[in-house]
């Protein structure tokens, strides 16, 4: 289909909630994607962190087909073979001692992570502690709730009433001034996705999640962007050396299969009918996401990843060291970093420029750009995708 | 993998949510399932409305195969031709002038709906009018607005505070009663899913509709469980003769690759990032769902879906009529469809012993037997599983 045709399409008949560029893409390849017009582009974005096995990965494929072609759903009324192997998947390969609920987006396992919260501080049906912590520059989802335990103003416009119980801290240190005796649970990224890939510091996390602990209010761990390896580890939360009492997961962890997980270590916490989704851990999703647990996994073992992570880090503190004058920072861990820029503007043009260059990098916060590559993406494919950056950037 | 063992896995890792039945499936062809032990089942619940076009289906697992090989996933940020198609396809074979916003579940397209409502409601950054309307024993989702907008009292424990905004009517005749000068919109399944599955009077339907029109309140229709020809045509809307404001759908609509649908006559409400998903639209689960509504659409299109309809009804009405001391009343629309059971006692009775003798059959409200058998389901499947049925019912 040619692009003005699919751009008047999707103008006419899809609500104008995205900014599109101006492509759509036909066939990807590992980190590699090609557009309608044959121009290849070298992918760090990954579909923001989601296609964490590259594209058109074979195994992912094979394992998407054999489930399809068996079966893709039952209800949760029944079992699911693959939905009970990847929680009990999940929970070895993070060490944590917890139990998984599957949802089918980010959103959803954040709406699962409130519900624990609210339920812990609970008692005897009243609400005792109902107030949840969220952090300056945090986004959590898109949901009514979500947007409202998104601590950005301009995310609470519109679409109120939005429910109360949400207090926001500035910065992790402000988080033990916003603790009261109704404050349940605190809900942070590690390393905020949408807030600047600038990851907190560990001895401050540590610090927190004692704090936290002693105070007996929960820590939940929104890994949607930084769990399955993005990190280095399955969770940044093994990275910080942490024991969250609530993590939640999404885009890497089906390869783009739509899924979503809620874990934790308040193992009873829901009774039979507190929560629920038609989709959530079925047959589809649920095999996608071993298969794609199989494969990273393998990857780490093998040294590859950690291998790729120093490698592509190396990479982008090169190009901020040579290009000084447009990058002031180079942030980020494991293969989720950020460029910070000089100013908006700037960050504007090298997104436009690399974009020309075939090279899809994303926006974080007011100015930094953001770097997502899916986690097997090889040194040969991030060759190519910085020699593009370094072709179009005196340009700039 | 053996009962005993999946059962202790599931109970270990994954958290308590479902009140499971023993059982686990492994493979599915058609209207059958065949679980871990070679036993065979007709399945007349088709994982709550999700495999529309049955199981194992030849042309839907070519259509994922097909697109998993080539791209799962892009972000949102370029076009998405399956995406635009999908879009245009629903909207054409609706025929309903409205724009369309993707999502992954049911709960998260209502979460749509909810926040059209509410910007509809808004003017100039002020919160003018604000308040929802929904039904007593409606039901539309899990996170914490959709359990509020859900009238139900007992969803609203422990996972408070909720959001305000909500106001619960009777019936259908007890709406504009609770129309104020702060009400933007009503919500409502038109056959209630959760609810008993009896279908709501046509004319009254009708009633209110011109009355929300007159007072410029949206009606918005809730047709995840209703949608994608479950009632005969694409959406119940239809066989109702209205013209809802917004329509939510989902379950059917990729054949039980996760996906939900929000689409709306305000074709403007939304400007660029008021709402969003990360997966939702992509590259899997749109061009999914392009092949379910073609396979669909055939079905339709050549008649036999009205006979299939006529059929299955038919046999509900003489096994109604064959046991009126067990079956008050016969009640459905399309393929959505319950037989009223004297009381829950006899409705749990009649589940397990139509599940022991190999037919899957749902539950809806207090005391109803639902069901939702996939639309593609062919005589013989429909005949072997009333055959089963009635071997079982002399032994209530």
């Amino acid at each position: 289909m040619g692009q003005q045709d699919l751009k008047q399409m999707d103008l006419d008949f899809v609500l104008h909630t995205y900014a599109r560029n101006d492509v759509h893409f036909v066939k990807g390849s590992g980190a590699r994607l090609y557009d309608s017009k044959g121009k290849e582009y070298i992918d760090f974005g990954s579909g923001i962190a989601v296609c964490s096995v590259g594209h058109g990965n074979a195994r992912l494929t094979k394992a998407i087909y054999k489930q399809a072609k068996n079966l893709i759903h039952t209800s949760n009324l029944y079992l699911i073979e693959p939905q009970a192997r990847l929680a009990k998947k999940i929970v070895e390969l993070s060490g944590y001692d917890m139990r998984v609920f599957f949802a089918n987006s980010g959103a959803e396992a954040n709406e699962g992570a409130l519900k624990i919260a609210r339920k812990f501080g609970e008692e005897n049906g009243e609400l005792k502690r109902y107030q949840i912590i969220t952090l300056d520059s945090s986004f959590h989802g898109r949901t009514i709730s979500t947007l409202k335990a998104t601590a950005q103003n301009k995310m609470h416009q519109y679409f109120g009433p939005f429910p109360d119980g949400f207090v926001y801290a500035k910065d992790l240190n402000d988080v033990p001034n916003k603790i009261s005796n109704v404050t349940c649970a605190v809900l942070l990224e590690l390393v905020q996705g949408e807030g600047g890939i600038t990851p907190f510091d560990k001895a401050e996390v540590q610090k927190l999640a004692k704090i936290l602990k002693e105070k007996n209010v929960l820590l939940m761990v929104d890994e949607v962007q930084t769990g399955i390896y993005r990190s280095g580890e399955l969770f940044a939360s093994q990275v910080y050396g942490i024991t969250p009492d609530v993590i939640t997961t999404a885009k890497g962890l089906a390869g783009g299969v739509p899924i979503g997980a809620v874990m934790t270590s308040l193992k009873d916490i829901f009774a039979p009918s507190d929560h629920g989704s038609t989709f959530g851990g079925n047959f589809l999703s649920t095999s996608a996401a071993l298969e794609v647990l199989e494969i990273l996994f393998e990857h780490k073992q093998s040294g590859e990843l950690d291998k790729t992570i120093t490698y592509f880090t190396q990479k982008l503190q090169d190009l901020q060291k040579h290009y000084a004058e447009i990058f002031t920072q180079e942030v980020g861990l494991g293969l989720m970093r950020g460029l910070r820029v000089r100013d908006l503007e700037t960050l504007t043009k090298f997104l436009n420029a690399t974009f020309e260059a075939g090279v899809l990098v994303l926006k974080s916060g007011k100015n930094t750009a953001r770097f997502l590559p899916s986690l097997t993406i090889t040194r040969e494919e991030i060759d190519e995708g910085f020699l593009r950056i370094e072709s179009c950037i005196a340009h700039l």
